[in-house]
């Protein structure tokens, strides 16, 4: 089985596109709820009709199956709301309802309201059952070599990781907290995830974008499947001196490989990447001229997928 | 009047999202019509309706006004088809139908159908009244200087151009013609627009993706107003060495400047260049770390815009 890069696109941004199929996209927003908050009368989320059923008659929630929208009712301020919410989940989390809470991670996720307002704070594994937009930063090292080379730094995830255990990823990558802006999160993250000097990261690590994609769970997301995940990725490049090895500085990753740019395809071409991080390569090669209009017949395609405009208010 | 970023972007990609806002898109798109050719049961461009009414009784094409579609008949090769629509725009050029054509450029745009095969060739002039997609190579061309700051070449258009007259563009910008390769036309542009060494060109210069986006003509883009123009540009970065000097190589380009990044900036916030070629000054930029989400408030919005997945077929 091999992946071209366009599938290694439908992985990752598996979300019918309304242009694209009108009646399939219609036929697949009919059967999810919209998750709203009181006073805001806009989609945040798409959550399946599974996931919605279980806020029936729960305190602060209304579900209204005619126009299939749960709403999150009371709660001027978003501290108000964020309580009402992490009430509902650890009432959830304790009942075993969904598999995706048995991975709480004590962690704050933002969600956004239309004039980029924090609307609420929702726990991160918490945030696939509402279908909200997260955000994470991914950042690619990588190496010129004397002879002028392009080699790109990988780790694999750890095996014993619940979550696409085994897999290759971006050099360092990780989710943004409420609060925290997304170079601070990177710097962070370089340290934990890659033992990278921070003066180095902070001179270096250029910003280069967003990949933007709506991704819908598979089973090795862990926990329930089909749960959807629209996702904000801030794109760094760093450019590291040939003397610099990132090491694992947490259990997260297994080890890293320095490998060339025929290497890295052949793995994508394999599936070896967590999807998102495939996108996120994806990126990198067409940034860098590696993936052009001339070896990429769905190269128009591509482009826009990895930045797809995301139909929730975002950030 | 000062533009934001994102007042640039509404400038350069006028046309209603669906998810942003389904009613206002529906009411626009109920109003066009959609053009098709006979055995292709899909959208190829929008047009507006004093246009297609143009075409109602012309031989090889039916007018459906139940269904607001516009279909070329007949024409089972690409050749048939191109001729017949030749065949009406010579005619429409001669009673001076349409003011476009009195621009006519005796240059054939390609137009695609879903499996990549090419449907038919038009003239360049014609393209806009029939809302097809068409297809350009844009170069940004830059230098480091020895301490170490960014300048950009940026050329001022002709004031006598008819189109976008006097404003600014980036340093090398061209239609790419049907059977033409993104490539080797930039490498043409670069020689007729700047008179850059053809061998620097092709060792240097670096796809670094696309830019696209749907138009929607002003006044000065000349002709009619409000044609579509849904449009994908390759995009091109070209660092120069400090002693390789654009020059203006045919009557189109009056002047290039060398500016700082933030001289750029200024004049892109005064709307002194050409709509599209100020996105492609913001992909730059964004690609560069210079407009990031720490200095952008509506970054992760341009990021997408800048890359909108076009609704018809591409190549």
């Amino acid at each position: 089985m091999s992946f071209s890069n366009l599938d290694l696109v439908n992985e990752g941004d598996g979300f019918p596109y309304y242009q694209a199929d009108p009646d399939l996209y219609t036929a697949s927003i009919s059967t999810y709820y919209e998750l709203r908050v009181e006073g805001h009368d806009y989609p945040l989320g798409y959550m399946l009709p599974s996931v919605a059923e279980v806020f029936r008659d729960v305190p602060s929630w209304n579900l209204n199956d005619e126009e299939r929208i749960l709403t999150l009712n009371g709660g001027d301020t978003q501290e108000e709301r964020s309580q009402r919410i992490e009430h509902t989940l650890l009432a959830l989390k304790e009942t075993g309802h969904f598999k995706v809470l048995d991975k709480w991670r004590n962690e704050l996720y933002a969600v956004y309201g239309k004039n980029k307002e924090l609307l609420f704070n929702v726990e991160r594994s918490a945030s696939p059952l509402f279908g909200v937009v997260t955000y994470g930063a991914h950042l690619t090292a990588y190496v010129r070599t004397k002879e002028g080379e392009l080699k790109i730094w990988v780790p694999r995830r750890a095996r014993t990781k619940q979550t696409y255990g085994g897999m290759l990823d971006n050099a360092v990558a990780g989710g943004i907290a409420s609060g925290e802006r997304p170079f601070e999160s990177l710097v962070r993250e370089c340290g934990e995830e890659a033992s990278l000097p921070e003066d180095l990261v902070r001179r270096k690590a250029m910003a280069v974008g967003t990949v933007t994609y709506f991704y819908i769970r598979k089973a090795n997301a862990g926990g329930e499947t089909n749960l959807m995940q629209p996702e904000c990725q801030y794109v760094y490049d760093l450019e590291l001196p040939e003397d610099t090895i990132p090491k694992p500085g947490d259990d997260e990753v297994d080890e890293f490989y320095l490998w060339s740019v025929s290497e890295v395809q052949e793995a994508m071409a394999k599936g070896e990447f967590k999807p998102n991080c495939a996108l996120v390569m994806l990126d990198f090669f067409i940034r860098h001229g590696i993936v052009t209009s001339e070896n990429e017949r769905d190269y128009i395609e591509i482009v826009s997928r990895l930045h797809r405009r995301l139909e929730f208010p975002t950030l």
